[in-house]
This record gives structure tokens, C-alpha cells and sequence, in this order.
């Protein structure tokens, strides 16, 4: 974007001529009118998802009834599409596995983890984590003690640079998002992976922001464990489940705590011990929530045909031109970018706030100036307490939509229609 | 069924003419040909169901997209949906909320009942609990200990016969399944609630056998938690979400392990340490599944319309027809009736097994045989070693079903067709 004084929108068309993804925004229903830049919170709907949910809840269900735990392969959803998960994160077949919620799935490694470091007290994580990881790892803490009857001791970084700081031979387990979920930053997999085991701790990571987002290999990272998200860049639907990795170095003894039937050796005995079941299969919990499964199972069917390394070259394209014309046009109104600007270290989302020193706008007002962007069809979210975040599924959001993006947040600046009262910030937000 | 000697279908049908809840099976989706007895496992497709998910998928995630998690409720659907299951389970407003699994909800419940009870180191459970229970429990064992840094011990017993030789001040919680779900037998809820409360422990109970198959009344018994399950009698769709209750009086000060976001005071403030929210609410673990929460929904719709007393008033005609056919006409194949006789003691299902001093057939037959009877359209299952397992889901199920379904085993049994190779056990048995 050297020549980003030189961009208008007939620029952003040729980009989207150019795109080599551009035909899969096809494959996604998307609402006329409508520049959707929140898929970093929930993806598009798959134009295939609705047949496929009909057809499992028609055919599956109400056919087959019963049999289709069986017939259907319903038992076996978590595994099979667990190995369709794989290549999207760089882990081999039988090593992932569908979860319950993220923040169960995280309650699971994270204490199998602590188990393969017993004797040692203390957790590693960030600040800026998702609270919801912190708020498990709390209970991480108190529930799995090293031994001594005492829980662990929770160390929060602020970022990479205060690592060396907290890392020692007391640390039993490091838990870090790859891709923050506020800012778009993006960890060194494999550096923070080789420092973490330098201490003789576990990594765990939270591939929440980074699956369908960036490039991923955990294998070649020589990570320990990894949770994500699949209703985010992955497009399976609302809370569709989460996943979980496990490196298979530490499948045979990993111990997961929420050992429900499914992670069973032989969960059809119906004996009265558990017994973990090979494999990846000791991570499962319970009966799988299908016709979310069957979400997610359509979702994968774009993801399948889908080339990683031009999905990240869209992605920085993309990141790159919502930078430049924030930059170029919106940088009067005192918008900075919070999100790094060195492409490697950025996910595929860009957050905004309001210079503190603005003398137009205040931090807080990032939240009225977002819905009354959204009210102009450009779907973004506001993160308190000073965060407007845009999220780029590659998939489906093209240059224009980019450009036109910054062309409403720019009038909706320029016209202060956002200081309308409707607009302002009442109780709860979400 | 005094007269059981003069029963034949076109009683059978006279029944079905007389049947207050005859109705409801038009709003069911049943394959042609086919008499569902194992709606105890997964329960059969409302009518409804499809189009509220095709709404759901395409209106409220493909044009809502993020913003339905407001504008279409998704937030709060586990408190709501929880509020509408409350009146089948004898529960008030703001006591049940919508879980992940069965096997993480009970978990959710039993450490946080342990923690209630600090210094008692035993928990007691049955052997023939569904098995998940048993194994979530052994988990509960280890971590959430009584603070001395030593596992709980778990004491199982047999039958309620057991617990006075169980239970002392030295027990936290007790774990029973209302109605076993290989037996149908059915346990006093307030009889044994009251033995558990004199003992100074908490009574958990897992209703995944019995809600939406017999009435049940929670807060009449007194009891203290409880779990069930949404997609046996209660046709949420495979998987849907399990339910949690927990007792008023537990509300304020009662601890679950599971501390993910969506249980938190203030989850949008993003704050780094968790505080669990006031009330039900705090038992919430991460984003709910929404695909699945909205078959459950749907299912609601009909629930809303059943008088519980005429559902067990039916489900009570069906399994006593069921029993006085099976000792007329399939006793001289050793079939015998394992089920409780005495209807106060009974669910919904009736189980049954070979004699194993039947001259004919053998305990572990019953396996071939249930797949004869299976595909000649009578759908029940088998469970190791020894039971063949019916439900009698009193929304879609008939008197002449039970009927035709006595005639097809009566056949299978006489013809002995059930010998043929291709219906015996093969590996693994769902």
C-alpha cells in the first residue's frame, strides 16, 4: 500500500477482479446492504448450512432416528470432524477433537497440562487474554493444586516481553491467545512455544482469533496444547463447539478432568470405572450437541477447498487497506490504529480507538459511533472500553466492501450524526 | 389391566380413541412403519422443529448475524428456555438454566454441592447410575476434595436398601438417578431427599430418565441440584443441551468450578477476575450452542401444551399394557419383566430379559433379538449384558404401538429368526 494516496474505490474493484478468493463469497449468505466486518465474532451462514441441517434433522433425526448415532456416524462427529480441523492448525489426524464451550475445553487441557507438570505452582497467562480463559483458570488453580493441597499461583503477563520475567522452574503451565481477540496481535508461535519449553513448561494455546484467520502450525511450533473457536472465522454457527488439540506425544498420559463417557475406553461396557480411552478420544466429555455439530460440519465443507497461504495474503491485503484509508481519511477525527501494523504480527482483524489527546472525541464515544455505523450497515463491534473492532473473513469481505467501510465510518464522523442520543451507551452492552 | 386376559388390538384401538394426549402425535415426525419405543434414548422430531431451525439459521444468524445475540435473545436462552422447563420439574422461575453436556453439567453440580459440605470427605452415588455419572464423579473425587489434600471417597450402593448403611455425617452430597435408565425403576424423590438431609448431606439428582416421563417436583422434595436431559422425553434434538436446578436457598452462596464468561456478574466488562453472577445464572459456562438450543426450543412448544398428570396417567395405561402382554404371550420364551411391577416405582420404560434358566434362549440373546425386532420396525435397544430396553414416550406413543410391538418380538421369538447370522453381535454395540 505504498500508493495508498492513490486509492480509490475502482482500485479496491480491480482487487476484488484480481482476488483469487473471490468466488467464495458465493458460497456465503450475506444480507443485501450489509458490510459485514464482525465474522471475527460470528462468521457468515454457509449457503450450503441450511440443506445440510434440514437434511440431518429430517433424514437423521426423524428417519433415522436412534440408528443414526450409528448409521449417520453421530457418535463418531467429534473425531471425524476433528481431523477435518487439522490441517487448518497443523496437527495430524487423531490428534483434535470437538469439545463442549471453549471455556470447558480450556478447563480441559489446562488441567490435563498442570497434571504433566505435578510440583509445580504456578500458571502462566496474559492480561489481555479473553476473560474467559482467565476466569477458568482461576478455577484451573484452586482445583488443581500441585500436590501440596495449595492452588497454584496465576502470573499475568502483559506481553511477550515480560515472559523471561515470569518463567521459571516453578511455572507448570503457559496459557496464551495467539491472535488477540482486542488488538489483532499476533504471538511468534513457535518462539513463545520454544521459550515456554526452555522453562520446562506446557504451552497451551487459545486459537480462538486465528483459526480460518491465519496460518497456523502447531506442530511445527512443537506445541504441547491448543483450544479454538469454530463459530468465528469458521463460520459453523452460533457457539457452534469448540475443538481441542493435544500434541501426540502427550496423548498417552495426558489425564483430561471432565472424564465423561465418550472419552471412554469402552463407553458401551457401561462399566462402573472410568477408563480413558486412546488417543485423542480421552478429551471427549459427553454426548456431542449434534445439530450444532451438523453446523460446523457444513462449514467445513468451503474450508476444505480453501488454500491457507492465499487466505493470509487476502487477509494482510485486506488489513493493509482498512489501515491506509483509516490513515488517510479518518485520521483527522483523531482514529488511531491499535492493531500492529507490522503485518506478521497482526491477525486478520484491526482495531480502532479514539486518540486519548482527540480534542473532537472521547474513548468512550467509540461506542456510539459503532452503532451508528452498524445502523449504516457496516457491522463492527465495540469492546469497552475503548475498542472499535473490525474483523476481515477473507472468505467474504472483498476490497470495496473495505473501502466502503471506511467511507460510512467516515461520514457518520464527519456529520456527527452519532452524538444523537439513540445512539448513546445504555446499560448492559454486548 | 385385571382383564388382561381379554385384550386384543381393537381394545388396543379403543384405548387410543379414549386417549387425552392422542392428539400430540400429529405433531411428531415419525417414519411410516415404525413403532418408536426408545424415545427414552433420543426422543422423536417435532413436527415444528424444522422450519423454527430453518428461521433461526437463515433469519436470525443469516441477516441477524452478531446482532441477534441481542436482538433475537441468543444471550439469555439458557435462562429462558431454562424458566420454561422449570414447570416440568417442579421448579421456580430463575432456578434452571440450560448446560453444556449432561456429563459437564453434573459436574458442575456435584463440586459445587461438595463445596457446600466442607470437611466431609465421602460421596455417594449407585452402581447402576448411568455410568457418565460415576466417571464425572471420580473426577469430583480427586479435585474438589474436602481440603485436606486427600481425594473424597466414593461409597456406591445397590438400591436405597443400602444408604442407611452409607450415610453419615461424614458424607457431602449424594448422587442418585431418579428413574434408572436400564430399569425404569424409580427412586421416592422426597422419601430419600429427606434420608440424605437428615444424614447433613446435599441431594443431587439426575433427572435424564425421568423429565417429561413422570412428574417430577423438586422443590415439594426439597431437594438441593439437579441435572437432566433435553433430547430423551423432551424431543430437543440429538445432543440438545442438559439443564441444571439448583435449590433458592443454594443460589448465593453455592461455588460451581466451571467459571467461564458467560457465568460471570459483569461478562461484558471484560475484567480479568472472575465474579460469579447472582443467581442460576452463575452455573452458565461458555456461549451456548445455539443450533442446538433452538431444537430444544422448538420441542418447548409442545411441552408447553401437556398436562403432566395425563402424561403419566398414559405412560402408566402403556407400560402396564406392555407388561401384562409380555407375561401372556412372551413368557414361554423365559421372557421375563425387570422393571419394577408397582407403577409407583416405575418410569416410563419397561425392560426385559431372558430367564437365564430359560431352556431356550440366553441372557446375551437378547442383543440378536433386539435387532430382529429392530428391523422389522420396533425400535427399542440393547444394553449389556442382558436387557432389552422399550420406552414409552406417552406424546407419540399408542396402545395398538405396544400392541403391534409385543406381535413383532412374539413373531421374531416363534419363528426364531433372531438366530440368523447376520443379526449377532458384532464388536462394538451401540
Amino acid at each position: 500500500m505504498s500508493t495508498q494516496h492513490s486509492i480509490d474505490r475502482a482500485t479496491c474493484a480491480d482487487l476484488d477482479a484480481a482476488d483469487p478468493l473471490a468466488a467464495f463469497r458465493e458460497r456465503f449468505e450475506l444480507p443485501a446492504g450489509v458490510v459485514y466486518l464482525d465474522g471475527n465474532s460470528l462468521g457468515a451462514l454457509p449457503r450450503s448450512t441450511p440443506a445440510h441441517l434440514e437434511r440431518v434433522i429430517r433424514e437423521e433425526w426423524g428417519t433415522g432416528l436412534i440408528r443414526s448415532w450409528n448409521d449417520a456416524g453421530w457418535f463418531d462427529k467429534p473425531r471425524t470432524l476433528g481431523d477435518r480441523i487439522a490441517p487448518l492448525i497443523g496437527a495430524a489426524p487423531g490428534e483434535v477433537v470437538l469439545g463442549d464451550s471453549t471455556s470447558a475445553s480450556l478447563f480441559q487441557v489446562a488441567v490435563a497440562a498442570a497434571r504433566l507438570r505435578p510440583g509445580r505452582n504456578a500458571i502462566v497467562s496474559e492480561r489481555s487474554s479473553f476473560p474467559t480463559d482467565l476466569y477458568m483458570l482461576e478455577s484451573v488453580q484452586e482445583l488443581a493444586g500441585d500436590g501440596s493441597g495449595d492452588p497454584l499461583e496465576r502470573r499475568l503477563i502483559d506481553d511477550e516481553s515480560d515472559l523471561d520475567a515470569v518463567l521459571g522452574d516453578d511455572v507448570a503451565v503457559v496459557v496464551l491467545t495467539h491472535v488477540n481477540y482486542r488488538t489483532g496481535r499476533m504471538y511468534d508461535l513457535a518462539e513463545v512455544t520454544r521459550r515456554v519449553h526452555e522453562a520446562g513448561a506446557l504451552m497451551v494455546w487459545d486459537l480462538c482469533h486465528s483459526v480460518g484467520a491465519v496460518p497456523v502450525d502447531l506442530n511445527a511450533a512443537g506445541a504441547d496444547f491448543a483450544i479454538g473457536c469454530t463459530y468465528k472465522y469458521l463460520n459453523g454457527g452460533p457457539g457452534s463447539p469448540s475443538f481441542i488439540w493435544v500434541a501426540s506425544r502427550h496423548l498417552a498420559t495426558a489425564r483430561p478432568p471432565l472424564t465423561g463417557w465418550h472419552g471412554h475406553a469402552r463407553p458401551f461396557d457401561f462399566g462402573i470405572d472410568y477408563a480413558p480411552a486412546d488417543g485423542i478420544t480421552r478429551f471427549r466429555v459427553g454426548t456431542p450437541q449434534l445439530l450444532s455439530v451438523a453446523g460446523l460440519e457444513a462449514s467445513l465443507d468451503v474450508w476444505a477447498d480453501v488454500d491457507l497461504e492465499a487466505l493470509r495474503e487476502k487477509s494482510l491485503r485486506l488489513t493493509e487497506l482498512f489501515i491506509a484509508l483509516v490513515d488517510t481519511r479518518l485520521a483527522p477525527w483523531g482514529v488511531e490504529v491499535v492493531s500492529p501494523r507490522q503485518s506478521a504480527k497482526r491477525g486478520s482483524q484491526v482495531a480502532l480507538r479514539f486518540a486519548e489527546a482527540g480534542d473532537a472525541l472521547e474513548a468512550g464515544d467509540g461506542y456510539a459511533v459503532m452503532q451508528a455505523i452498524i445502523e449504516r450497515g457496516v457491522i463492527g463491534d465495540f469492546r469497552a472500553p475503548d475498542l472499535m473492532r473490525f474483523g476481515f473473513a477473507p472468505l467474504y469481505v472483498s476490497h470495496t466492501d473495505v473501502w466502503d467501510a471506511v467511507a460510512v465510518i467516515e461520514e457518520v464522523l464527519a456529520s456527527e450524526v452519532w452524538r444523537e442520543p439513540r445512539y448513546a451507551r445504555r446499560g448492559a452492552v454486548t
